[in-house]
């Protein structure tokens, strides 16, 4: 099985631009899970879209509008939300901050070919 | 399918005193994946064990000493780690914070009988 190291430094990780004002650090995965963290300027927008994988996310800091199947939310440090497969979702960045996003399974399309492999 | 409300708040949701100074708020989740977030007083532990589930998990705030498969490291505000499927693994809380623990599968065993089921 293809897995990450078992610890992710902040300090040792890079940040990769995947939009105006968005940044995201994969962290730990493997098959069935994966947790990666997206860091937004205020302003920052997680465009409208969709996948197959389940969502599970958590508001680490900052204010967002979250919108999930039509349905928009204003939340905060501290809140979370849940993302079907194939709802529609999307934010836009009221106050800067970061979203922790944890999918099952693994989006692989966001670990790059030279990925980690598991070392201790 | 069983699954979370859209939306979960930090102010509305219940936390389980689940350890001495650990207590746990659970948030998304089907049966794919699940968010918790656990808080610890500095000395809280999370004892030694392990499950079938992949885990992935955020340091929110704080300080731990985690252990998994008898590798001890310190982490922090904004480190991470993952657990493999049957990997021994536990921490102790040197200074006071939180855990964001994702789980693939579910952990079915967290949710209450009585647990939200769907809604908008």
């Amino acid at each position: 099985m293809i897995q990450s190291n078992l610890f992710q430094y902040n300090e040792a990780t890079d940040w990769k631009t995947v939009g105006d004002g968005v940044q995201r650090q994969v962290f730990g995965y493997d098959d069935k899970v994966m947790l990666v963290k997206v860091k937004f300027e205020k302003g920052g927008c997680g465009v409208l879209h969709n996948h197959a994988h389940s969502q599970v996310s958590y508001v680490e800091s900052g204010v967002f509008e979250m919108t999930i199947d039509g349905t928009k939310k204003i939340i905060r440090k501290g809140d979370g939300y849940y993302i079907p497969p194939y709802s529609v979702h999307g934010c836009v960045c009221l106050e800067a901050g970061m979203l922790i996003d944890a999918f099952g399974p693994c989006r692989w399309e966001f670990v790059d070919h030279d990925h980690q492999r598991y070392t201790l």
